[in-house]
């Protein structure tokens, strides 16, 4: 298992009979793939989806008893998919978190000759073109074109079996390069060289993985008012408690842009007593709260427990509380 | 009973056996002789202290049953003693609250001839003086002297007895008039006319008078730090579970001024949820949390519960948080 | 002008010799070229852009002199992409917002006699095939696939040019209906009746819409740390100014996932005083904050000025202080 | 000049002809007036006042210059009373602090032979016996009686001057002792070594003493309301210009007690601009904000300046928001 992925073996969520099937945003050759394939148990089978939709739909329906999808700063898009297909419809939950670095490989035909400096158009999708386009300018030059494509792993399928497909080069996944076997020119192609997305592992609600010291919780929440006065009551939840977020996200309710509902990762797990006492403060002011999930950190990084907010506080406290409560006032 | 006391017949706190003993700011006369006859029982018996420590370390040592001694705004002093001698040492309970409408009876000897023109020196508190000189100005002129004494009822006892005692005339209360038999020159004398004196009834501790709807909790808690953060902090632990604040004094621990602790009186009962959460926040993130009290209100006014912060809202979320660590997300 | 657009004729933003050109998120037919044209002065002209990055280029450059991109809740992408590049590299400023209703065509070629229940494959951006699926179920039947594009507007000129594409009807806007001219199965399809995409008009800088009293602020704020604290310190230099958000969004910095940035919708016009007092603040704690743009909100709804927070409340205050620093203190 | 008073020579404030004239908190031999001592220019007058409400007045109607009263932590009271008066009527300013170590000395008449086992009764303030009851209980005995008194130097007086005073023995400060001339039993009492009272130095407004970087600055404010939330919002236009504060105390507003202002001492000078836009957000929101002075802090500790809250941090701010405001955006 890879240090950049966080499920530990077997995979976390409700237990499965035969091999479980992971469905992940295809088609092959994608950096999800790539995701995927970082925790995958020996006899599992991989399923592609076209879509961040589709793949989560695939676990609600029983066609897939995992999914891995794309939930931060990711290269081929789908991460408000994957936020907004979580939020609403059928209970999921997330059980890992996944890491993968960002970096293409120039690749064309396997008996093409061209070389850098011949290439006139490149297909990729338009992320990872905004994410090579000072490599391409200063190694391929400023005239080369780009032709979008919905995935890099689309592109490079598409250049093997298409000799018309409107391009001669492609950037792509190493993974791609080598599934779809064409000449390589250049790989490790990043303008950030630390670049990555963040990916997380799905399944059926039932099963909440248990708390390591290093965990993530990530939750929906609708705020009940648009002012930033009601932000600040939400965050005062936390605050209050000690518990610290690691992202934070608005999402638009309802197609309007007059009310908002937050994405957000904090630090920590559900059955410890600063979270659940968070997660209450939340579920009683807000309108919507939405647990999607507790899940040890693919960093490994342990939560840095505030003065007062472990849960040794809150039991001697509530102890004191019952002296007080019963008359023993101290 | 009054409408301006709270407690209700029989006084709360632990039973007695025998006729109630209540200790009160002394000597007989004094305005927290009246809160004290506000909520007396039929067969109760007041004992004057000379001081509110003495008052209170009368229940303390069992010599007085309860005490009634001036929290805000008194008079005659002693608010800062009443804060910092239930702040420490043995536990005791405020049950109860009592107001005083403040006004002063101008006094001179039964067989005095003097008029309001002839007054050269008053003797009274010097509280009372600050609270009546634009009346005394106006009225008796701005030349004459004030002489300060230990309390308004000391000041009309001395008139009485020792024609020597330095002054023509006192201001004092109306039922020390009464009850050292001067002859009243004037009476209903305040500047501001809305003027009060508030006072609690202390007991030991054992026994909280029930919730009524209307109710304050009183604490004394030590900030961790003498920074506006570390205020602020506190407070959050009570904007977070909505409880609102009707008083809060800043009180310096151990006689330096780089450390404080703050008398709270907040609006709510500590058998509710919110406000025992709030407890329990201060309690884990303080180093100091002391308990004085949970008592129906004088005034009757009902506590507004903020959405989200009945208890029936604690009760929702917590069933909704234990289907979420169940695994039954929603 | 429609009333769902911001700008008035002539364009905000610095003036222009000739005609004015105007990037959009092309090819012709997207809802972008919907928004474009809804502020389109007489003369200019259109110039499609391969992407978000590709047509603020174009303004960087001086190839445009406006570009239209969707900033909220797009129905196809881009909108983080608008986030970044705005945020990122040479100055460019929002001068003006303008929404547009998201509703589909459902077209299949001129010459196709294929009804609802012939269709097998329908081609559209991923985002319309989400924002569609109830329908299609519903209408076209649970059957039928989704073949992804790069949008709505590509897949509709690609039916009409290649029997061969690999889709037998598409979901586009109404625009591109009638630009490619199919024959339209259905039209005004949307799961939900409300959901609009919000575009921003950009402009190189040099000229800032004067305020209308009805005025939004786009900035982005890198915070100083990651954790909770950091991000409700910043609120702050909100709330203190009585300053609202109307959008918040996090964006990760440099490719990491430990640094955050914040783009931010504030309601209010940078020259009033509490925007200005709030950007200081922001400046002064923050370690980046990018001015993005004071413009008229497309909905006219007015500023709410909170108590002590409009201009004459910062004259008053500051002319106190003035005497407070000359010795008169009041 | 002592360590332990932070006016310089000659003290600040308005200059004067003739000598200077300094009232204090009388009769001779209190605290107070050890207070003044600490910091009376070579040719300045002591005025003795009955109270702390006379002593503010005599600088207010021009009887004397300045005035020393005490401001926090009062062995003889006064506290409230200063706070208030100050806080009302015609302005003052305070523009020096002092503190005061308080220990007691216990004295009888030079002619009395009576011993520390002998005492029966011993007159003093009440707050000066509550701060020694411990060593009078173990080094008298629990038996003996307090006689309350005005003041400490009143008690040594009456003491000297009348046999029939009612008690054999005083509590008072070594400079009464020394001034009345008794019999020494025990000096350096104080069951709390490090107990002090903090006095301050009041002149008319007109001159505020040059920033020191070591200074404090005191204020009254009152509150919009009576909620917690009120008094958040207010410490909130501190902090979020990082300004600490050193103390804090709800005062009852106009004799009820469902308003409150608070008076505060925060740590910087008015002229600096942290503090100044904190005092404009204060103005802005509040319905009343009282400046009670700017002046060198006694411990000389200097101020801690959070980090984007310097001077140059306003000043760097203000110059980009003049870039923004001029089209230059960055």
């Amino acid at each position: 298992m890879s240090p950049t992925s966080s499920p530990v073996s077997p995979l976390p969520g409700p237990a499965v009979t035969g091999s479980l099937r992971i469905a992940f945003l295809g088609p092959f050759g994608t950096f999800c793939e790539q995701a995927a394939r970082q925790i995958l148990p020996a006899d599992a089978e991989l399923k592609p989806a076209t879509g961040v939709e589709s793949a989560l739909l695939m676990v609600r329906t029983g066609e897939a008893d995992r999914a891995v999808v794309p939930i931060e700063n990711s290269v081929e898009g789908g991460v408000n998919a994957t936020l907004d297909t979580l939020a609403h419809g059928q209970p999921l939950t997330i059980v890992g978190e996944i890491l993968v670095p960002i970096a293409f490989s120039l690749m064309v035909r396997p008996d093409s000759d061209l070389e850098l400096n011949d290439l006139q158009r490149i297909g990729t999708h338009s992320h990872a073109w905004a994410q090579t386009r000072d490599w391409v300018t200063a190694n391929v030059g400023p005239a080369v074109s780009h032709i979008p494509t919905t995935s890099t792993a689309e592109a490079a399928k598409l250049l093997m079996e298409d000799p018309d497909c409107g391009y001669d080069a492609v950037l792509c996944s190493a993974v791609s390069a080598v599934q779809y076997g064409g000449r390589v020119l250049a790989d490790g192609i990043a303008d950030n060289p630390d670049a990555q997305t963040r990916f997380v592992l799905v399944s059926p609600p039932g099963s909440i993985p248990a708390p390591t010291g290093a965990d993530k919780t990530t939750v929906q929440v609708a705020l009940p008012g648009n002012e930033s006065g009601a932000l600040l009551s939400m965050l005062e939840q936390f605050s209050a408690r000690g518990v610290n977020l690691s992202r934070i996200e608005s999402r638009p309710v309802g197609g309007h842009f007059d009310r908002y509902a937050f994405s957000i990762d904090l630090e920590g797990h559900v059955s410890e007593e600063r979270v659940k006492a968070a997660l209450v403060g939340l579920h009683r002011t807000c309108p919507e709260v939405r647990f999607l999930g507790s899940y040890p950190r693919v960093d490994r990084m342990r939560t840095q427990i505030q003065r007062g907010t472990a849960n040794v506080d809150f039991a001697t406290a509530r102890a004191w509380l019952d002296e007080v409560l019963a008359g023993r006032a101290v």
